[in-house]
């Protein structure tokens, strides 16, 4: 009898599973540099709001680009779709959870319009403010002209996973060399979780990669399609794709850990696992400048045919300014973000982040017996 | 001191504790073919309704072959000890929870009446359906006859675990051989969860496997005898047998990844596996049209001496149609299972369930200290 | 730098964390035969209950032995130190849950009458019942000339653990070489978990082996203590010591795995993991015969220093002829414990324990975030 | 294409997730000798008490080294910015939840006094008992002359991560060499958690070394900064490196395992993983001489920007002694740590805490579907 030949499965880890190990080497938080380049558009700190409709309007994107990081405008979001958006997002906040599937699905029916789209980016370079629009590979040869023309930075062209080979009946498969050649700015591109996948991207030319499918334990989309990898293994395999592509091409592509973030220390570890940046959804939407109301949903909810996710009340727990760099008032680990990512780099270290991801990180379950007991630091710095 | 032997144990996988990693080429799921063929009789869904009482009655039958699947009737169930069997459903759904094990184990001491066995093959038939019809291997030689003269397509012989060689006092060992020289109709036998017993059953020469034995993880069968292979497991391993028959013999025997279901995302993950269709018992008797009224309950609970299962009450969450098909309305996977499966594929670049068979998985438990904590989809399609 | 060299831990399995994968071939249950063989006394029934005062006094010996197991008094529970022990064991009832660990403390601090000793043991005799008796290793000296006097067939010598070799300042160390040739009945010693200590203590010329040490997941032993090794490595260890002293010695020592059930599929569990028999204590404490009046507790608990364990409210699940060869009328596999086994067995293809031992495991976790939701066998058989 | 280069994450194992084998010989628990010395000062019993401002102050420092441990008094608590820190605990003890973090941060804005400083350490010393007090880094050259000349026996500088090697704008890095060269007295430094680190440490001429960064489960170091290794790996991993240093330098240095602990089990696994001593905080609030009311905060909860940490109703459940020697009333491990700790160490055959370093080892995790099922010890002793 032949050996039989068995499918292999490969351990993947998320947030919850990981920790990062100490360095034998420590520095004040003060001394660390959380810089982010895109191209040549230089972030102070590697934070970037999601391309979502409860986290960046104008305003949002407006100030999050003051406080040093990036927030993504959805082309094909309510923005664009409504005249006044206000309406719609009090609406989506007050239906029940009965009613909201089906008026998510009812509200994002609406025809996209395009002199909306130059309008919301106009405002946005009006405050002087860095501007990133985004749409899915199916929209993005109609959108992308108009950006331009209205004067966006930079173009993310995502959905649930995109690859640089993609066959379709109904549109012609983008092709991201020819978009980068024709584009005269930056190109971010997601999401993807593998090593193949994520090389073959950035040999395309593109500017930046968003890494994230079905993120985090309990996602709908690996519930609804059974598709995700955790984002620690995302991470490392990415940035490891990353690191064999400056190999052979000399140009350092950056990794963004896009999705399932819950506490300051998530993003540490992606960090530490190798991504140049987060984007974050859910963390943002509690800002109280955030357009969601205090809610947040998903956008592919809206799917007429299959949608995915759930619309959850996460309340308001601050200013984003003080989501991002506290005080923070508690101790949960959601706010004074970058002072827990410099406090970590502190204690690995790191003066920057690729210095970051060479700490060492351990396999650390945090589900216990005991998980609900007390745990205190015991020591002040 | 000699070296200590120590029984070894192999890690084996549930539907929870994996996902599919998306692929490096895409499609878009309009483009795939899910197709499913036992020997001549060729389904476009590869999906099976359960054997089971809540799950699959004449009506059932007809409405599921005409959708493109195939549902099965058991020779051993109400259907065929009651001229009325809707007031016995009516007694199990109104049963309480104290009284349903003695219920049960009464309503199934009835006689099977050999004359309904008949009629209701015929009323399947009629309707112009394909009929596919269940037995224990016990039973299989009284019941198989009148199956075929009532003009059956396909007969499925499956128990607990059922190997080709079987030892008994009672009654003399079913041969699939024989039983498969003698039925002009394709045979579907199980169930099986290993390598070996598997490549055995093939070898006799049926028509199809059905896969698992106390799948899941709260299974009562493992509670019960501790008995029990997780699902991914089993039918990766079933998959390697199939793969194996075909190199010895050059035929081809689909295996069907049968129960354990609870989403769409689960089904994408046993095709990933290797499986060639899914047989479903609660998500279908979830159907308006299914026979339980929104109940359902496991053929082996009726069990005089050693009653295994629980009824459990699945509501009724749409038609038939919707669950198979959509649109969905809620998002919890529940419903467009066929749309999940084709999203699945497309995002694995995968024309046909074969080829889907090749997706990458990694290991990616789905509990976390944080699984209740929300998660969303970032972007449409 | 040197290598570190880290201590190394090795993986250990539960009973929740494995499951029995069905053979190539099957038999029908009622072909099995589940014999013990001590020496030279026979059981029918693989099944011990514990020397603990919730499960075993004389009347529940006496039953348990014609039904074909065997019960073990414990000479220095409630039934030797009170000549009353029902009025005990009702204050031990009805104490509330703050009063009973200096209940317990209080109890089991009154003498042990030698008197009583004898008498417990001639009433199990004089019905004709196989009489085994248990001592902990300091009171073993004292304690088997009386039982021996008195006329018991079988001595267990027990404590949270046994080795062969014991210091002590307060006792002479019990020397079981020295015992087995004064004593004119077999030995049972226990409880041990490992390889090496269990093929030490047959090497000491004993009758059988008690495996179990701080059994199950939340056992109170780990707690206090931190010891315990789960019970399926625990006794895949155990087995492969008794196996390698028969390869030795030519002598087959049975190994009794000894605390952590809780449902048919455990002992199954435990018989494929090599056990020879099973000891259990709060599923027979569940007999409506037994004595602890609906509630269970351990023989460490009374400890007067330091308590281990919590009395439970076991309930009353019906008669110990139900609970060991039903008719079941539950579903949870609390009953018809017989039934499972024999059960388990044929879908093994074992015709004897030993033939069970040969079963293939795997490990399969039983937790998974979907862990509640329901699960169902699918046909009868 | 080159083999992609992943980040490689090795598996870390916390209390929870692992148990003590019982070895081939064993011990009565009397016999047992559980002293610790850090260099010429000798304790009876291997208990150290957090410099937490819930666990030590003057009285209960001199309560516990009478006991035969070593409490640590924090210089930059209560005691050291209050004359009557009393009235200031007791605030603390009657905020409301929301009311902790931004109080917390207020207390402890004051100033350091320089003469409380002396003044509490006098105190100790008046009352015949050892003094250990406790300053992090920044602190250290100013408060340690002080605490030199009111007469401290031992100084433990310590903060969340320690290193040899730490670069600051702030202050200069401080020189553990010098240190060491400069003071009367033993250095206990921490908290570090690696092989490297430690050694690194233990070669800069210090006297022990705390191990624990963000101990346990669910802490909230990890939850806000991501880094942590849990306790049984470290002590490992720190134990690995003590026992290089003593090979390359012939100087013992005794590992402190510093937080996480919740019962006596806890501890013996500590030891059994290879620490000197366990340094408790939680557990110690809990008596009722500790000065925190029956409350517990961590000292990195008041950070200005990043507080870190809950305050924690532990409630009164014993005195000082009885939760260090019994008897226990109650049967969870908190109360006679020490018996639990001579019991194991007793079924582990070892007459001193180095030769318990020597025990196996399992990983068994504590979680199980039926982890809320009893479980029950069989026998005294």
């Amino acid at each position: 009898m032949a050996i039989p030949q068995f499918k292999q499965l490969r351990r993947a880890y998320g947030f919850d599973e990981v920790a990062i190990v100490p360095g034998e080497v420590t520095i004040n938080p003060d001394q660390t540099n959380t810089e982010l380049k895109v191209e040549d558009i230089t972030f102070t700190i590697p934070i970037i709001a999601s391309a979502m409709d409860a986290v960046t309007d104008v305003n949002f994107a407006i100030l999050l680009s003051k406080l040093g990081g990036l927030a993504v405008l959805h082309l094909e979001g309510v923005q664009t779709r409504y005249q006044q958006p206000q309406e719609i997002l009090l609406q989506i906040a007050q239906a029940s959870d009965t009613e909201i599937t089906p008026l998510l699905q009812k509200v994002y029916s609406q025809p996209i319009q395009e002199n909306l789209v130059g309008e919301r980016i106009e405002a946005i370079k009006k405050a002087g403010a860095v501007c990133a629009v985004s749409a899915t590979p199916a929209n993005t040869k109609r959108l992308s002209p108009i950006a331009v023309e209205a004067g966006a930075d930079i173009l993310v062209v995502a959905s649930t996973v995109t690859t640089a080979r993609h066959t379709s009946k109904s549109y012609r498969g983008l092709s991201f060399s020819e978009l980068r050649k024709t584009l005269p700015m930056p190109i971010i591109v997601g999401n993807c979780v593998s090593y193949g996948a994520c090389l073959e991207l950035m040999r395309t030319g593109i500017s930046a990669v968003l890494v994230g499918v079905g993120p985090g334990a309990a996602c709908t989309t690996r519930e609804v399609i059974g598709v995700g990898v955790p984002q620690i293994t995302a991470t490392i395999d990415c940035a490891a794709a990353r690191d064999e592509y400056q190999r052979e091409s000399g140009r350092y592509v950056p990794v963004i850990t896009d999705g399932g973030f819950r506490k300051g220390g998530d993003l540490c570890k992606a960090l530490a696992a190798g991504a140049d940046a987060v984007m974050l959804g859910s963390i943002l939407a509690q800002a109280k400048e955030a357009p969601g109301l205090g809610y947040h949903w998903g956008m592919a909810h809206p799917h007429p045919a299959l949608p995915r996710g759930t619309r959850i009340k996460v309340g308001v727990s601050g200013s984003l300014e003080q989501i991002l760099f506290g005080p923070a008032s508690v101790t949960d680990g959601s706010q004074n973000l970058m002072g827990a990512v410099r406090t970590a780099m502190g204690v690995c270290g790191a003066f920057t982040i690729p210095e970051m991801h060479q700490a060492e990180m351990v396999v650390a379950p945090a589900i216990t017996t005991e998980g609900k007991f007390w745990q205190l630091s015991r020591s002040p710095g």
